[in-house]
């Protein structure tokens, strides 16, 4: 099967870098989305160089709406306060396609601190502004970015992927696998309340116990 | 030091009855609550029976508001549905305690979709109900009853403690030890919509993975 051509909107972002690389080094077609172009191509290079030689590397840059329109799916990893804005430029380009939201809704200064969106989640409000026609998944909300480029690191972290359509979520899965994770059937869309709001609770345990990238592991399954 | 007296409010139920039986084993005075004082006497001879021999059996059954009145700390574990009215119960014996609420928030039919109830979470409507002189804690939402009282069973689950009072949320992690199990500060009492709403989560893990007890696991502290 071909793999889907990959677009990662805030990719020159350290998360959205770090799977990007994960997933070129997997053999995934990506393009790197940015309000700047430029800076997305310099991402993309540098990326590029990260990938061990003998792989074909198939990674370029892009405007937010170029990688988008270009792409089969697309993945948002962008500051919440940035959502909207970026949905905007982005909203043709998704358009009957899987958008995995890696969006995660804090508010500063009280990060550790579960706070919850107007429209339930970040996702949930994707989903909303995308319309019916894209499929919204929310996924990878609970790893740290710390070590993602390090291609060899295991990250110890299962990604809770929820949404209202199962192909989608299968997709999800799929790149969780192919970025070294396990990926778990969460619910639909609406439980991503609590995928996203567990990124709040894991900072809080990050601060009191001095380490930088807990995670979570579902057990029994 | 002393260990407190505990008082399991809806001890006669799966999950308050396993943990009451925990507690009782590592040697804390347990008192079973229960609207009917005649089932609470009954479910607490039926736990001291389960108990290896040499221990001290220290578990005895009263009235919801005969067991809180006479514990040093409260641990609520019954239905959201009758939450309310059994805190109305027991409200007078829980001024100036511990509450530890074990409550999880559940709409049925659709048990596997996260629901959050008005007040936030179901342990924050028992901070309001009980007013600021209980120190409320959410503890030991995610785990399963399912063999809480095969008492060489290890539980594969953290409890996520969150709370507003440190003291308190000390009480709840050394219960969440003496019961066989790792406690992790998880923040502010607001955060519990969290652990509350992965219980949802995990349920629904439960019915697509065809098991009965997943968990989660805090990794990387």
């Amino acid at each position: 099967m071909t793999k889907p051509t990959l677009a990662v909107i805030g990719g020159t972002g350290e998360e959205g870098s770090g799977l990007a690389l994960r997933w070129a080094a997997d053999g995934y077609s990506v393009l790197i989305g940015s309000r700047s172009r430029e800076r997305a191509v310099a991402a993309a290079a540098e990326l590029k160089s990260m990938l061990p030689p003998e792989l074909p590397a198939r990674i370029s840059g892009d405007s937010n709406a170029g990688a988008a329109a270009a792409a089969d799916v697309i993945v948002l990893s962008v500051p919440y306060s940035s959502q909207t804005g970026i949905l905007e430029q982005i909203r043709a380009g998704c358009q009957g396609k899987t958008v995995v939201s890696v969006v995660v809704p804090l508010k500063p200064p009280r990060v550790s601190r579960v706070w919850r969106p107007q429209g339930g989640s970040a996702a949930e409000e994707a989903q909303g502004f995308l319309g019916g026609e894209a499929r919204v998944v929310a996924a990878f909300q609970n790893i740290s970015a710390t070590h993602l480029k390090e291609l060899d690191h295991t990250v110890d972290c299962d990604i809770l992927v929820t949404g209202d359509d199962s192909t989608a979520k299968e997709t999800a899965i799929e790149l969780a696998r192919a970025a070294g994770m396990r990926g778990i059937d969460a619910g639909p869309l609406s439980n991503s309340s609590v995928s996203e709001g567990l990124t709040a609770v894991l900072i809080g345990i990050n601060i009191r116990n001095k380490v930088k990238g807990s995670g979570i592991r579902i057990t029994g399954v």
